[in-house]
């Protein structure tokens, strides 16, 4: 069995061999740019635990983590022309070093490159892990399609936020366990009880980062804190602030969100306090956590074939804040 | 057996079909929007009649058709974006009239909504269509990158300029009759000889809208001419003119791509009729024209079930000038 780092080394030796031909040069520098900027892998990893949680890591697994890894990378490029983004993973975004056009048509290309390597899929998978893929990557343009919509809103409700953060965030990493899983010949019950681990854990997941962008430790968290406040993002925390807060607290908040005072950052954390926002927070990653991680007790392998994704969800869920 | 206009209403009848759910209602009301304007429907046509050229059809060529064509609108949206075009079939297009990043987002779930019809045709085939969609699909991005390459060119070759139209406008033609014939169980022959029949007939189609876009009949045409040459768009004319004219008509051409008089038109096509451009054009067209239908006349099926292919092509390009 193999650790998450071990399947990331495997993966990234496997990844970087070049997935474009040369030319047209100015579209294939651009995705080749992209792809070589790298990222955690987290996707393709789900992918090959998914596979080993049931049984040797078979070939086309690999084959399905790439399919994922190049999906993953275009949403990455067209949400970043979405977003206006200058910067991902600390670099100029693609649209920002070729152009928007070509950011398009690399992203396009990149999309039709994961169904390639699904192809590389043995038949007797793919009746299963093309409706998966599928139905997965449309909910993701949904879910991106509603995070642009509440932009524009000031009333969104916890129960959609939570449904479009499972359709722009967590449903490709359920989908990457349980293409892993279906490949490692899970039965449909443990491939629903991987899918729903990678759900919650995708959940959990983006609780802790609308919490370490507001309350996190910059030092350890990596970024300057208060991204979100700044940028009015709608996270977990600003829609119960907004919910629970007090008349007055209500108020402030409406108004800090339509105005840039120098210390907002410290004016909104200030009011989060006060409706302990950031104890809920906590409280509600660790309910998606303990929902993720009962799903995968129920899984049934034997408890050991477990360890690997049990310390992946640590490692991405209990890092110190 | 059935004809071009016979299939196109049956196919219109059951694409008219809702393809997408009603929610996220932004995303969704412009990939229906889109999809309403209507088209030809040549592409999902030649799939069926690839089919029918040697066996009933099946209803697998009917998802096959509803693949192409779907990923035909997908490569529309973005081509529009890219192209910043107003207009598409005379109503505003995608982005125009729903925005960037809404036209963006809703032609990545049109190209994964062709997947998903794809994913519908029996699993025998699909080891054979997936491999060949892939590869059209890259090929339509890599046109689209070589054409905005162009743009900024002055010294396009004729070879250049046939590749790049290949790869953005014939291969999918191609792949669209190929796909038909796979379905009707045609052999690796007769498969290559219906996909150059598709390949040349697409570009013996462009050849003919470049030639009508600067000497049709308005009239007839349906539009105004001299579109292209207002636009200082690279076509088979002005990429023949710039490589036989006179040094003096090639220097006027030059300054003209580079200003714009009022009759800049009418001094273009002075040039293109001093270097017989247009005679040119004709003739090659029909050199075009005759590797399809020799191509054509290669498969090994009766004479008769030919008969709406050749039909189709003549309808497509024998229209009067």
């Amino acid at each position: 069995m193999h650790s998450f780092s071990e399947f990331s080394t495997l993966f990234n030796e496997r990844f970087s061999a070049k997935q474009f031909p040369e030319q047209p040069a100015n579209l294939y520098r651009a995705t080749d740019y992209f792809l070589q900027i790298g990222g955690k892998r987290i996707r393709p990893v789900l992918c090959l635990l998914g596979n080993e949680l049931f049984e040797e890591v078979r070939p086309d697994a690999w084959s399905a983590a790439t399919a994922i890894e190049l999906f993953h990378n275009f949403t990455l490029i067209h949400d970043d022309i979405m977003d206006k983004a200058p910067l991902r993973r600390g670099v100029p975004t693609v649209h920002s070093h070729f152009g928007e056009n070509t950011a398009l048509l690399a992203g396009d290309v990149m999309m039709i490159q994961a169904y390639h390597w699904l192809s590389h899929v043995s038949s007797a998978y793919q009746s299963s892990l093309l409706p998966l893929f599928n139905r997965t990557a449309t909910e993701v343009c949904e879910g991106q399609q509603l995070d642009m919509d509440f932009e524009t809103r000031d009333n969104v409700s916890l129960d959609e936020y939570l449904h479009m953060i499972k359709l722009k965030t967590s449903v490709l990493l359920a989908c990457a366990l349980q293409m892993g899983a279906i490949i490692g010949g899970a039965g449909q019950r443990n491939q629903e009880l991987v899918y729903s681990f990678g759900l919650q854990l995708g959940l959990a997941f983006q609780v802790q980062d609308d919490y370490l962008d507001a309350f996190g430790d910059p030092e350890k968290f990596g970024k300057q804190t208060g991204g979100d406040i700044l940028a009015n993002k709608k996270t977990f925390l600003l829609i119960h602030a907004l919910q629970t807060a007090t008349a007055a607290d209500k108020k402030r908040l409406l108004d800090l969100l339509n105005s840039n005072p120098a210390d907002k950052v410290a004016q909104v954390l200030a009011i989060y306090k006060n409706c302990g926002v950031d104890q809920w927070a906590l409280a509600l990653k660790q309910q998606f956590l303990d929902k993720a991680l009962d799903n995968l007790e129920q899984v049934a392998v034997l408890s050991a074939r477990k360890a690997p994704l049990k310390a992946l969800a640590a490692y991405l869920i209990q890092r110190e804040v």
